[in-house]
């Protein structure tokens, strides 16, 4: 009799009829991924456009330039890669879905049309994966995109973790609107739209499995609505930058070189939620490194902060904003922070990230 | 005295000043990262884009709708996650630049601009992310496109295969050109650009350890000028499509099932090159389902084919260039093929892929 086949670490290129779980033919170019684009990807994204069955997705602009006056897109990508893919907050595809809406709004853009690139390991039970799509369906909705194209391929089991998912995005920038990294100009004041520290905290609360006495949340969410408000006020803001990997250091960071001026912040004048704090004294880190998903720095003339800053406090994503620093004329490239005792600091670009993996 | 660390296994999440390898800290939005971009991407990638130093980059289309009149654009996404990176013909660098300009030539479009999106492995060498980055660098000059915006991510060692690439794509659909997998019409005729199989069978060839007498390489490369050159011709083309997963017999039957046609070719009339042909035949595989990476099909009427088809032919990526079959009224939605021996059999939809992560 012929030795029974030692099926653990067994990889299936070939159909199962019913797959509760991915298998290597959901990436292949056949009826397996047709399925899981008829039965899955589609129904939840649908839209106007998913239809056209094309290799590229045609988008027509016209009645966009209508209502938009531009000739400008804004164009980003990002990948996600976020160990575990559930967290306190959030799960990997609404992240993907916002930090994609995110990239676009700050450049001043509206956004309107996302891709989702799915790399889905071997294994990956299918109602994980329908609860990940329908999430990031209903972050779409909510942000005001569509899901122009889309693309799956499937890696073998040990190859992935569970999936990654990339999110190319196109905005439209209006006419008028001129924010950059390099626009930070000595005078200009610099504002922060909430508490900083609470995603990359919430992932380090699941990932080294602490329990601090509060649940943190992540901070994800789309951010286009608040820069929306805020442009409505004046176009005259500067610089626009989400405080994702490297938080708010590396940010200021980034904004000080490339707009090679010096950044004054009071560390007292950043929000940080109680709870994240007290994460950050026991597992002694510096929360101006931690990652946030959901909060930028806006870098704008004096003048017409005080009104930004109100129209901000008005919306449910930046009731806690704050004038936290401003941009100097001296030691150009650097960032220094006002200590809660008194003293100046040199906050530097992180090395490393303390945490990977984060988004 | 303390016993020395397990070392094996060892993932790094902070900075390592001479690093011949990825560690978790290029993932970071700090230093290391930012290194790894000044000293790698942007050398390779330069453009007059890339210094923007924004969450998402600016795309200024004034000039490009003056000289393209337009009001609507081609999006895409593909994912590529190829085993080995490296393979007769090709690497996954490049691959990623082609495939994606080939999904926005199919669509009519110029491609224009392309993001990349990089999941990097933990331990993956540097000198091979270098060459890699280069090859997409040259593929970008040779098909007429620029990358606008890019993405590195970094996961443990164990977590990923070297590396995955996301590439997205932006092109420019000139006004009068309409092309569908839906606008195929009984009376069409369908013409191939060249022999099928290859790149499959490249991959094939270097992942079973075959070796064949004769090298099979990847028929990688970029198909917008040969498109640019049949458009010139006529704008009269209905249906473009490039034959990669599933290869010919996949996007056949898209084509018939997209424009609810019946869809007849003739095997014989199919160019396939002696050596892939042999491979097949040894493997007991159809090549009719066999990936490529440079080959696709058109859809058009008869009255103008023989004049694309000479313009074709004269075009090194369409040399081998033929008519292979028609769209008919009949079974609509099938596809047949007329047999070597004078039969007829029905080609359906391949079910899973016969070999995985080919692209």
């Amino acid at each position: 009799m012929a030795e029974k086949p030692n099926l653990i670490g067994w990889t299936c290129p070939r159909p199962l009829q019913n797959y509760p779980t991915i298998v290597l033919g959901h990436g292949s170019g056949g009826k397996m991924m047709a399925d899981l684009i008829q039965h899955l990807f589609s129904p939840a994204f649908e839209n106007d456009l998913l239809g056209q069955m094309n290799d590229s997705t045609t988008l027509d602009l016209t009645e966009t330039f209508q209502s938009i006056p531009s000739n400008r897109l804004a164009f980003t990508t990002d990948s996600f890669v976020v160990s575990p893919l559930f967290f306190p907050g959030g799960n990997i595809g609404e992240l993907a879905i916002f930090g994609t809406i995110n990239d676009l709004a700050m450049s001043g853009a509206k956004p309107l049309f996302l891709s989702a690139g799915f790399i889905l390991e071997e294994g990956l039970p299918m109602e994980m994966l329908g609860k990940i799509v329908n999430s990031m369906a209903v972050a779409c909705k909510f942000g005001g995109v569509k899901i122009a194209a889309g693309d799956t391929k499937v890696v073998n089991r040990g190859h992935g973790d569970g999936l990654y998912i990339n999110t190319s995005g196109i905005g439209v920038i209006p006419d008028g609107i001129n924010i950059s990294a390099k626009y930070a100009r000595p005078g200009d004041v610099v504002l922060i739209n909430g508490s900083v520290g609470d995603h990359g905290m919430a992932i380090m609360s699941v990932r080294s499995g602490l329990e601090f006495e509060t649940a943190i949340k992540s901070d994800t969410a789309p951010l286009n609505g608040l820069v929306d408000s805020m442009l409505e006020v004046t176009h005259e803001i500067h610089c626009l930058r989400d405080a994702t990997r490297g938080g708010l250091a590396a940010v200021l960071n980034e904004l000080a070189t490339a707009s090679n001026v010096g950044i004054e912040f009071d560390e007292k004048a950043v929000p940080i939620l109680p709870e994240v704090n007290a994460a950050c004294e026991m597992l002694g880190l510096d929360p101006f490194y931690i990652a946030n998903e959901g909060k930028f720095v806006v870098v704008m003339p004096e003048a017409k902060a005080e009104e930004v800053l109100f129209v901000m406090r008005k919306h449910p994503y930046g009731k806690d904003a704050a004038i936290i620093g401003k941009v100097v004329e001296n030691h150009p490239g650097l960032v220094t922070a006002r200590t809660s005792i008194g003293g100046m600091r040199v906050v530097d670009l992180p090395a490393g990230e303390l945490l990977p993996r984060i988004c």
